[in-house]
């Protein structure tokens, strides 16, 4: 997994179909800075560190048929703990 | 999934079969610069703003048996919102 | 593989479910530098040099139906031997 | 998929069973200039400008049961069109 | 597939089960520098150059319930006549 912060929301309006609820959260990897696009199902919010994970596994725990979906926010990082 | 704006088609005659209708669009991943060619359904344009997901899942939502293609075009950025 | 070294423990309350018993933490992959966060089964300490498996076949190997998990530590590594 | 040019063929005669019949050609990606080996049913050329697919869809799409190839050259690229 | 170079053994004594029968390598990638750690069942040795197969194609290979590893040693390099 890797350890990033939200940075942004992506609309797609025209946009493939088989595409679950949920929202396109642009992040960026901390530490290193490189970005990607995360698919996120828990109403994450702009600033908050995230936990984000990549491939196929991504798409196997979401419904539906194996959406073309790369990466999951699969959790929020406890900031004061870690 | 990367953010990616569509730089060229990509053409080619001599391929392996099994390879569904669509278009080889080389993309340039922003931010980065980093490019990679990914397969077309959504009749994207040179200079558009895309969403790309790479891997397995990308071959798996495509019709046929797993078509030998690990980057998709999966949505349009809506650049005036994002 | 990747040879690692364990930096931290990462805590995520609100997170997705169908997360195994286990741990996450942050490793730092040697020689390199890089970071990823990647789960443990194994009761690795900060400090500890370990193998970490990436992909798809970190999910396959832990209970569940594919719990969305893409980085296992699957061994300690003996630092007298290697 | 990459885009990549043939740089030389790769000899390998002490290796695993369940390799099917095609040649291993060492390839570098355009642009950028990293290499990897990629396998080819094609009978792609040195010099030849090729799309290659990496990742499990590569071992999916080859005869037999998974072989672990991981990088297929799908086809060869019209230079003069592109 | 990633064409590289045999550096050292790695041993773990403690580590998860269900690993068959082989031993983890570490191998630097060429040209690159990149180093990881590949599972070999052919008896490289040190110095040896081998090609790597890397993802989830590398665990359908072995035998068992899909392994977690991520990297094998596939064959290796005819230097000769490479």
């Amino acid at each position: 997994m890797l350890r990033a912060r939200v940075i942004q929301s992506i609309w797609s309006t025209k946009k493939i179909d088989s595409i679950p609820s949920g929202a396109f959260l642009e992040v960026e990897v901390e530490p290193g800075g490189t970005r990607l696009v995360a698919f996120d199902v828990l109403g994450s919010g702009v600033g908050e560190a995230v936990l984000v994970t990549t491939g196929s596994v991504a798409a196997a725990w979401l419904p539906g048929d194996t959406p073309p979906i790369d990466a999951l926010i699969i959790g929020s990082i406890d900031e004061e703990r870690t």
